[in-house]
């Protein structure tokens, strides 16, 4: 896999994860096992779901995971932790369980997308690495699959590098599209090291290097007869750009028997420029030739395109897609929901917080998804204790857990368990599937949503529901801690 | 330098760099020289300057830049690169030169802020790290310098890690932060690293592990008695948080002399809670306690909470500042702006657009920033041809390039060149300064900025002008291009 095998992102984690390890395993809560979810409060952009991504490389750092000596020399160097620590420190490694929802799946607020099961410095430790992952990837992941549904089948690709923030921002960002729907990324390393597809022709330094436009075109589609995409808009697209690309063609292309070919638009009117360009590539016979826009677009720009007629059979976005720019940031968190006691039975925890929003659902967990037997549509979410389990053979009333009066029976379903064993005792139980696999999955079930939940403005709530035991534990809690 | 040291990123390029290289080669272009220039058009947040960061990361990946056999041999397996060209690669090293401003200088629109030389193919082929690290960089340090000067001289730490766009984003991010102006981080690893002081102290889950808050309060101050930040907010900040963190206080710092020590407030209404908090801790005889707050800050909040007479002497900024979340993109670009003749002399290149704004500046240039003497502060920026020198002993006459009838005499002024020499003929030839280093120079250096290019909302456009030689050069070459 390349540069990613070396990394060691042991370090890579807030601060306070380390003095509360040191705290952790002076006050005797060291080997006190503890229940971390990850979820998140609201989907990007308003929209109705989001698509989880992030766990491969999740499961790549916890099995890297390890202090070295140069971190354990670093931390003694900031006197405050203790020797007793340090050393334990040294043999460090995971020894936990994770359960998550598989890459691709769509995912809604409030629900654990992951799990973690731990002593209390491991729990602690991992949670930045975590949030990080999921939360970049499935940002990402989330904003390609409402660009792809955007372009309604056109081919998307992902050329945003040279916006992202960072390395692996562009690297994990090309991955995490293509798990979105995207059909391939401009970044070449992302290719080498996942498999999505990389792709790209030129940028105007061609045009500009040689005497002529043409002399660039004609360079170009000698050099790849079977791929040339002419860059149209260096010096003035219609009266320049297109007559030579159609020259380029003609004399370099039309010898050789060759149909298929393209152009590519980066400034301008898409939507006037595209009409225009493609009624001067069909009048000179090239009918198969292929019109590509790329432009700081995004969601909402491709819709608009696509509604004013704009003749554009692929798109390529960039930094509005890599940066997640309307909405840059994935709000998922990890939280307590409960420690096991010495006897071995589970303690369920909760944070309270004078922003209601910000009120966790405790206890250990487990969520099913319910699809409707006649329709292949999913229903709702179920949020259960650990030890429930559905019976989907007949019927269920679920409520809101919000407004409880609010109630749907459900009936001809099938009950289905989002989160899937990740690690078992520290070890690696899952068996990743491709990327391929992945993208696929991610389409399949994100078909499973009715039009509803997919529609960007005003979605339609997806329901997301506690079982009964679950919601008297949670409010019970509640209750109990306004008494006190 | 740890994890970092054993990247090797040639790889993460836009594919197009390499079709393109395939393409320079041959065509006989491969030892043709080019000059690019990286520059932006547009400051982040309606802003008057930005502030760039970046370099040396890309000092280092130009360091490091090869093909490795397993690079090679994916670029086979495309099947579109000659044997000739990757022949080529197996040796490939950068040896051309480049010239850039240092990280921490305050930038404008449209100047040259890095000038790479180079034969075509290596010029085109680190275009995409080279943006992509000026870019996410500078990005996070203009950010940060806006939350700096938003918390008038209040200690502003970087929170973000876990919301930042992958590792990369946290890490670098981290240290952009800190460019800009930040205290410190919360990231461990970008201490170790880069160091950029990490601190941090306890989370909910804390507070949450002990059987009761005043159990966890004690056991914190206990633990860390010189470095005791409660988090007040896990169950009721005035009624539980703040009583208890006075308790703890009392009962464990009081005895040891000690009365310097902290509060948190992570949620809530912090203007009205931390006024309360402040009032509690001082009628208490805590006096030297300090609040901090962390929720969603960014440089618009931190001013507004402060108009509202907050008691805040710390800001943890996270999710808003690690993603410049209000505007997560910095567009610079890379432009070809001239190429040698075999005559060794040089031909300027620009490169024409329907959007006016994106026509480029051509030919190799440098850029000079004038001082005044007399107040220490910027007056202009001045590009001009690489062969022409300013004299500041005297006078000068400098006019707007898009509204020639401005002109502005300056006098009494001290020209510096802001170009500085980073590699010669692929050496590395630039000492980096410290961060400390960088870090200091950039407050310096936005100190010589007048109040009118510094602030938030409709700031005053600073003066970036073009000598007449290479403004009669521009426009002879859009009139050249005009009438073919």
């Amino acid at each position: 896999m390349g540069v990613y095998d070396k990394l060691n992102l042991t370090m890579l984690c807030d601060f306070y994860e380390l003095t509360m390890g040191n705290g952790y395993f002076e006050n005797g809560y060291k080997d006190r096992i503890c229940y971390f979810d990850v979820f998140f409060r609201k989907c990007p952009d308003g929209g109705g779901f989001a698509i989880a991504a992030g766990l491969e490389q999740i499961a790549q750092y916890i099995q890297e995971l390890h202090f070295s000596e140069e971190d354990i020399a670093y931390l003694r160097g900031r006197n405050l932790f203790t020797e007793g620590f340090l050393e334990y420190l040294k043999d460090f490694r995971f020894t936990g369980d994770i359960w998550a929802v598989p890459e691709g799946t769509p995912i809604f607020p409030n629900e654990p997308i992951m799990t973690i099961r731990a002593p209390a410095i491991q729990a602690q430790l991992i949670e930045t690495f975590i949030l990080l992952s999921i939360n970049h990837q499935s940002l990402i992941a989330t904003k390609a699959n409402r660009v792809v549904r955007a372009a309604q089948g056109r081919t998307v690709l992902e050329f945003g590098s040279r916006r992202a923030q960072g390395a692996d921002a562009a690297i994990l960002g090309a991955r995490a599209a293509y798990i979105g729907g995207c059909n391939g990324t401009a970044c070449t390393i992302s290719d080498q090291l996942f498999g999505v597809y990389a792709g790209g022709t030129m940028a105007h330094a061609w045009v500009q290097m040689f005497d002529t436009e043409l002399d660039a075109f004609k360079a170009y589609c000698k050099m790849y007869p079977n791929n040339a995409t002419l860059l149209v808009d260096t010096y003035d697209t219609l009266n320049s750009g297109v007559p030579n690309a159609i020259r380029a063609f003609n004399e370099v292309l039309k010898p050789m028997g060759i149909t298929k070919c393209g152009i590519r638009l980066d400034s301008g009117d898409m939507a006037y420029l595209s009409r225009k360009a493609r009624k001067m590539l069909d009048d000179a016979g090239w009918t198969d030739c292929k019109i590509s826009v790329s432009n700081s677009l995004d969601e909402y720009l491709i819709a608009d395109l696509l509604h004013q007629g704009a003749q554009i059979d692929m798109f390529g976005v960039g930094e509005r897609l890599i940066t997640a720019r309307s909405e840059p940031v994935f709000g998922g968190v990890y939280k307590l929901c409960a420690v096991e006691q010495e006897d071995g039975s589970v303690l369920p925890k909760i944070k309270i917080s004078e922003n209601v929003g910000k009120i966790t659902t405790p206890h250990y967990k487990k969520f099913y998804r319910f699809y409707g037997n006649d329709t292949g549509k999913a229903i709702a979410d179920y949020l259960c204790v650990y030890d429930e389990t559905v019976d989907d053979s007949g019927e269920l009333e679920i409520f809101d857990p919000e407004a409880t009066w609010k109630t749907k029976t459900v009936y001809d379903f099938t009950a289905k368990e989002m989160l899937v064993p990740i690690f078992k005792n520290g070890e690696l139980v899952y068996k990743f599937p491709t990327l391929d696999e992945v993208r696929a999955y991610c389409l399949q079930q994100v078909d499973t949503l009715w039009d509803e939940v997919k529609r960007f403005d005003n979605p339609h709530t997806y329901y997301v529901d506690l079982s009964q035991k679950l919601w008297d534990i949670k409010y019970g809690l509640l209750k109990n801690r306004k008494k006190k």
